[in-house]
């Protein structure tokens, strides 16, 4: 067997989501029945970064177990013959052994768009959250900054589905820049909870929006309770940009 | 009454055009509903730049008569509620008296979007044609040099319905510029015949790919016989930008 490693793009608006779910068209769904016309057997698939319905991804990182012989390139080629251009294969490569997607990811980067437009662009209205007027960014980062770093998150993301487990994250990084009408939130953590790029988004906004005074932060931290923090954004303006691998993890312990 | 003038932006992937059909979706359809909701009865529509199935606007112009009273910021986020973000009204506006969108319209401005890229964009497709593989700039500038001008375009687009009617127009622009994968072509004429931008997008794409030669222009012109233009280019990669109102057209008789 070799492990096969595959980057994707998607748009995920006409999916729910990344999860296979019995009935509903997912992203694992399709990339899944496309890949068995390729490999044999149900590929068992690790993915770092799952996406909520009508969340996006440019840089989702996919591994599998596949037959020896396969050819990534070739793969690649059919899997996009079939998907493309709504979900697309941007690179297939063969991964080093013990090699896995969601295990060996030491970060995940999130972007999340927003015009501040008086009217939507059909162009970007799919991955770009629409919410019309000023917002101060100013007290944005103010509060960026006190959410940065290692916390625990529990007033800003759903728990793991294991009992007990940490709310505990480090968030490596929370900026906020902006570009005309454009305004873009930039996430980095090595894991995340459960829609917590989009509660630090909503509670940003309420910030910007001046319902939210910025220097609340660590009252809210401390509170571990949800209903402290701003609204969840909608999902569409949400895009997984990168995964990023870059420690020993993916270095297999045979080959050192 | 009033004239009232609509700036229009739409992605026009699930309509089949502008002109309305029975039966089909169409943009012309659609935006006559809504406005029958706001004004009373329906509405005249005259409209620069009519579109085919599948092609975009961001800057299209449509203009009707309305009550005297009609207020056309009102109007414009009613329609907007209703369509948007598919179909959004960018500016509403009262146009002077004896105005109208399609015959005081001195110009349109359309441009083609290309991607060279190796696999399709998910966040562009949409309004991009996706066409793998390298394209010879210089060449294509050529032949677009050659086809800039006042000619008879019988080779590249359908007549009007009119019988007899000219196949002459003044191209007063066409451009060829390339920005990464990104190639973009942008054509601006008085008016265009059906077909007549994708037909000139097809023969440069053609010149680019040295399936014909540059320099075969003026014969191709010449001929009046589309069998010898190159293939016309799919509908989703043309966009409407603009539509230009720079003549006394626009300055009604009775005020001059």
């Amino acid at each position: 067997m070799v492990i096969v490693k595959l980057v994707l793009a998607y748009e995920g608006t006409d999916f729910r989501g990344w999860a296979r779910q019995p009935e509903l068209r997912t992203v694992e769904g399709v990339l899944s029945n496309a890949l068995q016309r390729i490999v044999r057997g149900e590929p068992e698939l690790s993915v770092a970064g799952r996406t909520d319905a009508g969340v996006h991804a440019r840089g989702q990182v996919v591994s599998f177990p596949a037959p020896e012989d396969t050819d990534p390139e070739r793969l690649q080629r059919a899997v996009n013959s079939m998907l493309a251009p709504e979900v697309v294969v941007l690179s297939a490569s063969p991964a080093p052994d013990g090699f896995d997607a969601r295990h060996s990811a030491t970060a995940r980067e999130y972007r999340y768009r927003i015009d501040l437009g008086p009217v939507p662009d059909p162009f970007t209205a799919r991955y770009v959250w629409h919410r019309p007027g000023e917002l101060a960014v100013a007290a944005m980062r103010r509060a960026a900054r006190d959410l940065a770093g290692e916390h625990d998150f529990a007033s800003f993301g759903r728990k793991p589905e294991e009992r007990g487990a940490s709310t505990v994250r480090r968030l490596q990084r929370l900026t906020v820049s902006r570009s005309g009408d454009r305004l873009e939130i930039s996430a980095r953590a090595t894991a995340f909870l459960h829609q917590m790029v989009r509660s630090l988004v909503g509670t940003l906004v309420a910030a910007g929006e001046g319902k939210l005074d910025p220097g609340s932060i660590p009252g809210i931290l401390a509170a571990r309770d949800r209903g402290r923090a701003g609204p969840v954004a909608p999902p569409h303006g949400l895009t997984l940009e990168r995964v990023v691998y870059g420690r020993p993890l993916t270095v297999p312990r045979s080959r050192r």
